[in-house]
């Protein structure tokens, strides 16, 4: 992070205003007061009975209405981009101050749980809540990003994509399930997508914090409450199908056999095996077809799915390549044939080493010991890491449970969570200071 | 095979009226012309396009009306039994004349080949054509079941269920799906379910020879025209289920999975190494399904199915015992479930060794080396053989094709079967001889 391109020079004293949020009980009840708002927006939904909400959708509209009168309560001032991110800005202690950007999302995939994406929202609004109207030497700016699960339009980051000037023509002729384009959609919320360029974030924005939940196990695994992550992985997704010959399972011997379901078990325990000797890479099957998929039939056909990431793009790159490889040999061995389609392939992003330092100062600050890790799954700071500095601090996720309306949060962790954040203002006040000394 | 049972003695000389059937150039254009009448059959369909004829359908009907002509040429005196079964006698040289009964089945499976089933009735027709009216030692009864592949409700054999007496109340109740029940299809067709009793095998029944397609590549990779079946394979079906749990396939380390496809898949490869290990053993994994099945989630169940196959019922059921086993293991190696469900356990029928040993020696006496085999299909042999000493002959598949439009037959292979059969006709008429001198 290199906070001395920026233009202005902001100097204040950050100890007085963050010392005098009250951190021990107070704390524990915003914690508390953070779930329940959670739980509040997660009955907000276009399916009765589940929480699913979408990009500019009902559901969201009223969700943004409930999260904007909250955010106006702690004093931020207000605009709705022509994305539909809700964005308020809780001004520094002079108006050139630079800018912390500190955001999530709150759209959510179908029949969600209640915090991803927007317990990272709210933990923003804690923070600036938990200041009590003291202004700092930097400004806040909170994001609550529009579109961040790729559900309607098959495209994520559609929120974070508009902040740093991403979104083209293309993007926005898109269509839905129903043949409505993005521009389209925009437009009937109520949004003007020729002022996209607006959306832009302001020049004095110097950096991004993003609280989310792990939406995985490591945290738990490793009892720690809270994690920083050092980078989002880069994933590879494909295919392989795997064509043999269908034939009947009782009067075709072993050895006459092109049993393609054979054929993709055998490259399955391949693709586990070369993961489970990779530290740090992950590589999953999730999806299989085989056909004609019939009890006394040999399968002729076997497709199935590879999802592979890793922090490093040419380790990831050559654990692809090596199961491309071991699908010809399979087959080759067997007299089948193994074709191979990839449809992504997406480079690792890392956060910014210092910002993440500064959590994970932060964390230490307040007697924890945060686990450094790598996010498996994509957020909205990868897309603002093109743009700005930026940081990831993980909540532990409760069984490792997301996207599901099981999906939950330990309110200690939250507490924890808003501490941290606390200290993180502090860090972040210190490093400005220093810039422009 | 003993037919020192039947009561009535017989004696004639079946070498003349045999030799007249001339074998090279007639037999060969009889062999186009069995072909010819297959791909006639072929056309008559319930589905136009395909070959689809079930358990009396329309189709059905026409089909049996062209069969019953052909038979009625061939001077048989005709009968349709109470379950469909269309019936020819052609009889033997004395009214108390023993049967030899040789059958096979109309019905086909949906888009079927044109030779399953029809390609045994009219070989056993050619026969009786070839006789050209003489009368031999023993009457020839030709059945052309009317069900045999299970399509329409469910359960196969009900026409060589009728004719042994095997079809119970049970059976009569059970409906297709439209939920017309077998009773009411028999009366609806015309017939009569209260005269089953009369479809069953007449006492003067002896022996029961079936020629059939061999549906497998076994021939053709031998190098054989023609095979001789000693046993029709035991059979156990039944599905297993992996419960694991479904999680993010990004954000869950390697080992902290619990991937119901890794399981099933490690499982897969068991069947089929154990399979590859046991001589004549088949096992197939034909089906699976797995939940959620999403490119970026780990599989939180599988479910495979099994088909196990061979001769000899205890090698079948250790070698399922085996895989149960392997279930388990798997499972208790990565913290998941396994549950197993037995959906069939249908015990190896033998044929008879005598009349096998005469299917073998007709074979041997056109010059032919038959490939003594198991058939891993069930047959409506294997349901005769619980009333009468039962062989059958198998032919070529090319390509081991079958239950599919491109299925075929070569015209060598049906008149060597040709030849055969009239070769079993005079090893047949020995027997007669030899068990009534």
């Amino acid at each position: 992070m290199d906070l001395s391109r920026q233009g202005s020079a902001v100097r204040a004293d950050l100890a007085e205003p963050l010392e005098r949020a009250k951190e021990a009980t107070s704390t524990a009840s915003r914690a508390a007061e953070i779930k329940e708002r959670c739980r509040q927006l997660a009955q907000i939904t276009d399916i009765p009975g589940q929480t699913t909400r979408s990009f500019l959708s009902p559901a969201m509209r009223r969700c943004m209405g409930t999260v904007q009168s909250w955010m106006e309560a702690a004093q931020m001032s207000i605009t709705i981009d022509a994305a539909g991110n809700l964005r308020g800005l809780y001004p520094g202690s002079r108006p050139d101050a630079l800018r912390l950007v500190v955001g999530s999302h709150l759209d959510t995939v179908p029949n969600a749980g209640a915090f991803d994406g927007v317990l990272g929202v709210l933990l923003g609004l804690a923070l600036v809540e938990s200041l009590e109207g003291q202004r700092l030497s930097f400004a806040i700016e909170l994001i609550a990003f529009s579109e961040e699960e790729g559900v309607r339009f098959g495209v994520p980051f559609i929120g974070s994509r508009a902040v740093t000037g991403q979104i083209d023509r293309e993007l926005l002729s898109t269509q839905d399930a129903e043949g409505i384009s993005v521009r389209q959609a925009m437009l009937d919320f109520g949004l003007d997508p020729e002022r996209l360029p607006e959306a832009t974030l302001d020049r004095a924005a110097a950096a991004y914090l993003e609280f989310h939940i792990e939406q995985g196990p490591a945290l738990e695994s490793e009892d720690r409450s809270l994690g920083v992550v050092d980078c989002i992985a880069g994933q590879t997704r494909g295919e392989v199908i795997f064509t043999g010959a269908s034939n009947h399972a009782g009067t075709t011997p072993m050895r006459l056999r092109r049993d393609a379901l054979a054929a993709a078990a055998e490259w399955i325990a391949a693709v586990e095996r070369l993961a489970r000797n990779e530290e740090g890479l992950v590589a999953t099957v999730g999806r299989i077809e085989v056909h004609p998929g019939a009890e006394n039939v040999i399968a002729g056909e076997a497709q199935a799915s590879l999802d592979v990431r890793h922090a490093d793009d040419a380790m990831r790159r050559s654990a692809v390549e090596r199961l491309i490889a071991a699908t010809e040999s399979i087959a080759r061995a067997r007299s089948l044939e193994a074709r191979w389609c990839l449809q992504m392939d997406q480079v690792a992003v890392a956060m910014d080493a210092q910002l993440s330092q500064m959590a994970v100062d932060a964390i230490r600050g307040i007697g924890l010991q945060p686990l450094r890790m790598m996010s498996g799954a994509g957020h909205d700071a990868m897309i603002i890491a093109s743009r700005l500095p930026s940081a990831m601090i993980f909540l532990r996720s409760p069984g490792g449970i997301s996207h599901h309306p099981d999906e939950s949060v330990r309110i200690e962790d939250v507490a924890n969570a808003l501490n941290a954040g606390l200290g993180f203002l502090r860090g972040f006040h210190k490093v400005i200071i220093g810039a422009h000394a």
